[in-house]
């Protein structure tokens, strides 16, 4: 039997470029491997907008479509809603029992978040307890593997502390401790040369025209000291070579970036190549979308099937938890 | 129609007097005025008792039964168990969006119980999110009253707070804040004097048999002043006659009141007259639970038709709440 793995993403903007290559396609290469549970958590992306939860409907949509769009096979692994699944909230209520405050004031992202985000006011209930909701998630499901970059570490650490304590009081073997599925994403640059965020306004998104992107990518800003065509450039300094190393083929990367250091190219040309490139990878998931977008039927069904294999999951667990706190 | 009315006990103790003639007597009155749910908060009972809740469970039988054999009438009230319906925990988790914690570290009693309880660990997120599930309580019933003591006015007044930013960030005219419904209830003393409670073991059980509780009443203390039964004694220092102020007629509270100063009737004939009028009182109580412990498909009915009623009531209500929070 296939191992678990659980992963979430929240709908708390459209999917861009970022995403795709950062997480879904690493989704993508892991349901061959494991029993994969994937969830759009919407309960999560309350936390820090819930003043504002009007978008998140859109964004939810549109992240159901792009995973199936990308590769994600309702066949192979389990799509889900986490606010379709209600066990998620009465074991986060069960599990706020047991966690002790400081182990939430203590988790690094808690305060830089609260100081990084001045539009918005975190100072909440439900923010604190993020990591609680987190763990419910991921423990509901008996998930052993939780992919995680290395600075979601600390994350997961608090969710195997929960774990770990539930066992201790009431010790019965029934939650697994996930361990850390280490991956390494590449950093997707934005259109200026910072990380591709919603926030920063600089993503290309999943759901924009080629024409958008090309528009996009064609007025992106490349090495600043590269004023003329004639001039030589230095690749590195230019976020469209960024995405190159990640969308193009080492051959191009290497001509591209030969050829930008010698003038034998102009941006233009290296962005035609980007263009060219970007629009290959996305055009299975373009063509995906059009045939789901043509039939909303198909794409509710996949969900109201994950959601009911993920429930039924979730239940199985909180049978066995009702139980070992005597709620049963 | 008739006002609706939210009220719940936790189950972390066996009923006794106090919980009688504090509160359930009232709820019988106030059946017959209002459409009243009634529900035993197990989940509460967790938040200080996470660490051993194996009683839980019988605490929890123990108090539907007296319900019951209490007068409560299901067919005038909904009788049920918090964990039962689950949309409590679900709308717990909503509303922990918008509250600010703040509000939650200045509840009175959140400060006081951590200092005043020194043997378990209530430094929990749990805990301090008691009011958030309290809220939830009361507001997924649309409650227009909530009986309360005094005391519990701040408690109250949190969840109106809750009810209102709700409405201000959603507002639809989903969320009614419920009123205060003031009730002076009798302060009844335990077998030491102090108030009755389970904490002071100095209790008397509604499950007691009238052997034990003409037992605990005749080893109660009085005037400590009156040693010898020829003693002249203050019955305003004696616990006995704080009994009697609630449990016997006006004739008897003045007869053996006068009776005492005058050295009349000495302490165990005052006993005897307490002893017959709280079994007079307990009486029907005892009747009726005998039959229900001899049907238990009784109560086991009577608790399902009560949680399919309030889950019914609570998912009207979710429904609402889901779509204005664009969860839906």
């Amino acid at each position: 039997m296939k191992e678990r793995v659980l992963s979430g993403m929240q709908p708390s903007g459209y999917l861009h470029l970022g995403n795709f290559a950062g997480a879904l396609k690493n989704w993508v290469r892991l349901q061959d491997i494991y029993d994969c549970f994937y969830c759009v958590v919407d309960w999560h992306a309350l936390t820090s907008n819930y003043a504002n939860p009007s978008p998140i409907a859109d964004y939810k949509h549109d992240m159901l479509i792009n995973f199936i769009a990308a590769g994600l096979d309702p066949n192979k692994c389990t799509i889900f809603l986490q606010s379709a699944v209600k066990q998620h909230a009465e074991l986060h209520l069960l599990l706020s029992m047991i966690t002790p405050l400081g182990w939430l004031e203590r988790v690094p992202t808690y305060k830089e978040k609260q100081t990084e985000i001045k539009d918005k006011d975190l100072n909440t209930y439900g923010f604190l307890g993020y990591p609680v909701l987190q763990a419910a998630d991921i423990l509901i499901y008996k998930a052993r593997h939780v992919p995680v970059g290395v600075d979601q570490i600390p994350h997961l650490e608090l969710t195997r502390e929960i774990a770990r304590r539930f066992e201790f009081l009431y010790g019965k073997g029934i939650l697994t401790e996930p361990e850390p599925l280490l991956t390494e994403s590449p950093k997707v640059v934005g259109l200026d040369g910072r990380k591709m965020s919603k926030s920063y306004d600089n993503a290309i998104y999943l759901s924009d025209t080629p024409e958008q992107i090309d528009k996009k990518i064609r007025q992106m800003m490349t090495d600043p000291a590269r004023k003329r065509k004639t001039d030589k450039g230095d690749p590195e300094l230019s976020p469209v070579y960024a995405l190159h190393k990640i969308f193009s083929s080492p051959d191009e990367i290497a001509h591209v970036a030969a050829a930008c250091k010698t003038a034998e190219i102009g941006c233009i040309d290296c962005k035609r190549i980007l263009i060219k490139n970007i629009s290959k990878e996305l055009e299975p998931l373009w063509s995906k979308r059009e045939e789901l977008t043509g039939s909303p039927s198909m794409l509710k069904d996949i969900l109201n099937a994950g959601n009911r294999r993920a429930a039924a999951e979730a239940e199985k667990t909180m049978e066995l938890i009702r139980e070992a706190m005597n709620l049963s």
